[in-house]
């Protein structure tokens, strides 16, 4: 089952084309002229940023990089000489507010460390603008729920960087679920990790919302979900560590055991230690298998009926940022909006509260 | 590691060859003809000894089915037809002690319900014959115990029916392990099961050893066990079931995470609702992917560098009964022990004690 985001963006519409562009997003206008692109602002130019948004940047049809918002000069100026935006579009974390008054900003990509996710999401909504947000949503349920709240009151939409669910190699895995074309899932192994040889950086740090069940773990997570088209009831988790001495903090792996209300269980395992990214399942009647199944590009796999899983695409992040635009401009359904990301978080809070506790929690 | 016997044999024979066959056993008596082939007796005419083991044994070098131990009369006649048993080769559960003065018998085979493997075992034993014994080796430590005492004590072998560890794509897997082929080991998926449309059998019945555990999970475990060739010190589990009206007494499926002392994690997934056999291994540079895993043929998988898993065998049966009874003639070590089938069944205790309490337990 597809994520699907309720609230009809009409609604939104015929508010504010009442309203006359009180939000300072010219979306919201019915009055203001249809753009053919829209303006996306990235916030936050760290490696995901730099070395995968912004490229994907230059390939999209429906929106372009219009802005920057960073903490760190320097990186304004490089990036201004490198992708001519202009002085105007360029803002730090203080005077970012006045964005609200910036007509070439229609969305602002939030790709911070997830302990910034939400102060920068409610600030992006209450200047009116859409919102993208990376994954992992936030550290906290409350978190999710106040990001999804400011977004609302705003009347703007939020869609979480789920890059995966863009790609049609993970959605084939959805539609066998959903036309249960090999009858019930049964089990499900997913894993998702890789060998992170930093060691200072904030996915090492707990108040910036690090630990690696956020981070990949959420690709294990969405495998089992998307795999099941449900949503699990009851985790167990252990975490540990191979290398204590970087991951002091938080945990380096992660494996949690989950049960879906269809008697669907999965395995799942994330590590920032591991080199590893598979997803196997096992329906009543026959399998799937999808090797990697969490990549920027390639992910690939095979049924138990002989198809293959390989559809290639030219850049998955192109592709959801022009289909997350499109769904803006044609107000239709986002594919990931925030509240999946909120299903997921639920799901990791609960993870947490099983390490604590040592024994299985309820969802 | 392979497992390895480390009493010695020969201490065995020499205080034979004093006793003058005491024992009954005339592989232990020094002064007795060497013999081509070792007489084999089954316990137990289910399945197992049906269409696996008699017909392996029409295909093995170092030895012959000699002789049948069962509780059918009937079973008995068409067994004696179908394979030329004398009269004089055929026991049952009340008269198997006399065996001990039967040449023809070398090795006693019990492939009876695990619950009534020790009785048999023992009886066997204090027959004074070798013996081989079926996974699982007995429902709990303290029968494994009893089984290995009364061995050492009448100065027999015993072996323990791990087929797959005769199989060379199995043994692949514990090279990898052994070499540091990729470094170290990381993680492991190890997933054990099938669709048993059986709803009156052992396997579902407390009292005669049932449950997935012991069964197809002793597969899930042993192929964590055998890809880093340590033992596990640590385990959780879940077990569950889809099919609660059946499997009334025992778990129709059990999911256990197991700690190594190297810092290797494993998931395993075992149950008799869902058709799936598969292993893979993540290590430090590289993974390992077999799959099945732990079928009777066809075992085989593949390597990150390129190599594949795929030595075909005749039979795995047959290659599992010759190389057993090579090493009682040769008086080497066999290749699985009792002392490995008890590892197993530490580890199987050590589960169903996490079952009911809900938390880690230490092994």
């Amino acid at each position: 089952m597809l994520p699907i985001e309720r609230r009809k963006f009409l609604t939104t519409l015929s508010l504010a084309g009442a309203a006359t562009l009180v939000s300072g997003n010219p979306l919201l206008a019915a009055t203001a002229p249809k753009k053919d692109k829209l303006g996306i602002a990235l916030v936050g130019l760290g490696y995901y940023s730099t070395d995968l948004l912004a490229p994907a940047l230059q390939m999209t049809e429906k929106c372009y990089l219009a802005g920057i918002v960073t903490g760190t000069p320097a990186k304004a100026q490089q990036w201004k000489a490198k992708y001519k935006i202009p002085d105007k579009n360029i803002y730090n974390y203080q005077n970012f507010d006045q964005i609200a008054n910036n007509p070439d900003i229609d969305v602002v990509y939030v790709v911070l460390p997830p302990s910034m996710h939400r102060e920068f999401v409610v600030r992006a909504a209450n200047a009116g603008k859409h919102v993208f947000c990376e994954k992992p949503m936030a550290p906290s349920v409350a978190d999710c729920e106040a990001m999804i709240a400011a977004c609302q009151k705003n009347k703007v939409k939020l869609a979480i960087g789920y890059r995966c669910q863009h790609d049609p190699n993970i959605q084939a895995v959805m539609k066998v679920a959903k036309e249960q074309k090999f009858g019930k899932v049964k089990m499900i192994t997913s894993a998702a990790g890789y060998f992170d040889a930093r060691t200072d950086h904030w996915k090492q740090k707990k108040a910036l919302g690090g630990g690696v069940m956020g981070d990949m773990g959420v690709y294990a997570l969405q495998g089992a979900r998307l795999a099941t088209g449900e949503e699990p009831i009851r985790v167990i988790a252990q975490a540990s560590t191979t290398r204590p001495e970087i991951y002091k903090e938080v945990e380096e792996t992660m494996m949690f055991l989950l049960d879906f209300p269809s008697g669907a269980r999965a395995a799942c395992q994330t590590s920032f230690g591991i080199n590893m990214n598979h997803l196997q399942v096992n329906y009543e009647k026959g399998w799937l298998k999808l090797e990697p199944q969490s990549s920027y590009l390639g992910n690939k796999g095979s049924m138990s009926d002989g198809t293959n899983i390989d559809f290639p695409i030219k850049n998955q992040q192109a592709k959801q940022l022009d289909e997350d635009c499109l769904a803006l401009m044609n107000q239709t359904d986002l594919i990931a909006p925030g509240e999946e990301g909120l299903r997921d978080i639920r799901v990791v809070e609960a993870i947490y509260q099983s390490v604590r506790s040592g024994q299985s929690v309820k969802i």
